[in-house]
């Protein structure tokens, strides 16, 4: 129903809301232009044809990633693009066996990357005693994030699908020996990119009311229980509608955060960063 | 001379390479269209004009932040809009001092945010020991980039300009009491947001060359020190041009993480999330 969501049509943005809040109505005064059309419409995409991803497509994808903002101009990420079927298939099964890694033709590895920078200190012999500092990973946590949204956007706005895969910290150790990082070094998560698999259309999920993540002037979680019963009932329909199991998000989320079971293994990431040579002091 | 390098002109995506990587050209068989042209035109800007961001813009940023990816659909961000001239001030004051954060009309905090689901589980009296894991702090971390990264495209496509405040991590204690902040909640940057000032206009930085941060198949740093030679020159050319000083890029940026006291006090960082109630197991 919204496939041509992102298109030029007038109704785009107020079908776009529908999708994506399931109440209310967009605002009077916002403008129904490209962009904020092609940023509501993402979906995430898990289903795609085998057709490459054009060489051009990934320079453009990787120039709008390197446009985005970097924490003074530091630029502690990278990325490895990975077509080789095989490796796709090794990279799925570490990321807890998801067939998508291996259908979609080209997989992205969004690296946080200290490894630069200790080489450029070595070769200079200056202390670099910096980069062992939480920090300093959380500087590349979110350059590499940046960068990879731009991606993202870039990928979306040429027609193509992508999809976000944190499984690649289930086993942050072995991701890094198939991709042969340095220390200091470490996918903090891949994305699938292809053409989406017109046969199996993937639908933008509802969010939670603005209400209960925007707060003005101060922090104010007044009314957010209430909210949240709203929402579970809107994602409840949600999930009806797609033929999935009915559940409350709020119910799917607490088991999601209950405890070290729950992780996916990665209630090791400490251990598995200290193994990657980032100290987090 | 690029001020109208997101608009329509045929030239635009030529321009903005040339401005981005100072060397080389785009790509032939790159579509010359609006979402890359917009992307690459980014620029941080420092100065602004006081006029107000109309309140259905800011609609607009939040929806277009909710529909970037979220881990497992947690939203585990929040963004608290600060527009009070005197709590800007302060927020300022907390940052370093940097002029910018008292001259644009709006202040986004962007917040990793545990708490709603802490909240969740208290009321459910459901176990939430997960939270207390690098893991889930991180995806936090993520999740709100995610998100300001895309309302960072939407508000620039609107003919705003942003630039992120990596400074609220100076002192994340008192920011977070500044917002009201409850425990399990971090203000992970802030963003700027305001109309350009024109008389001041921001200029495209040039970035890293691609084969420096795009690694295909596996990671090769093979041909690296020569590529940031080259980039130490470009940068310096274009440090020269804006009228700062000259210097090179690998210099500044091994002097920013020589070590500890390189940081403006992050280095504290993890004592500073203990104190905010983030165990980080």
């Amino acid at each position: 129903m919204l496939s041509d969501a992102a298109g030029s049509g007038a109704a785009g943005l107020a079908a776009l809301w529908a999708a994506r809040y399931r109440a209310g109505t967009a605002p009077g005064g916002l403008p129904d232009e490209a962009m904020l059309r092609h940023l509501m419409a993402h979906r995430s995409v898990r289903a795609y044809r085998p057709d490459p991803v054009p060489e051009s497509v990934l320079d453009g994808a990787v120039a709008a990633a390197q446009s985005a903002s970097t924490s003074s101009n530091l630029q502690v990420w990278s990325v490895v693009a990975v077509e080789d079927a095989e490796r796709r298939g090794r990279l799925a099964d570490l990321a807890g066996g998801q067939a998508h890694i291996r259908q979609a033709p080209l997989f992205l590895a969004w690296l946080v990357d200290l490894s630069r920078l200790a080489r450029m200190g070595e070769v200079r012999a200056h202390a670099t005693e910096g980069l062992d500092y939480l920090e300093t990973f959380l500087v590349g946590v979110v350059d590499a994030t940046l960068a990879a949204q731009n991606a993202a956007a870039f990928l979306e706005a040429q027609g193509l699908g992508i999809v976000y895969i944190g499984g690649l910290r289930n086993h942050p150790e072995q991701v890094a020996r198939e991709l042969g990082l340095p220390d200091r070094c470490m996918a903090v998560f891949g994305m699938c990119v292809g053409h989406p698999d017109p046969d199996r259309p993937a639908a933008i999920k509802p969010r939670l009311p603005q209400s209960v993540v925007l707060h003005r002037e101060r922090y104010d979680c007044a009314g957010e229980g209430e909210a949240i019963g709203r929402y579970d009932g809107a994602d409840e329909a949600f999930q009806r509608e797609q033929g999935l199991a009915s559940r409350a998000w709020s119910d799917v989320m607490l088991r999601r955060v209950a405890g070290p079971q729950s992780l996916s293994g990665r209630d090791r990431l400490r251990e598995a960063l200290d193994a990657l040579g980032f100290a987090l002091r």
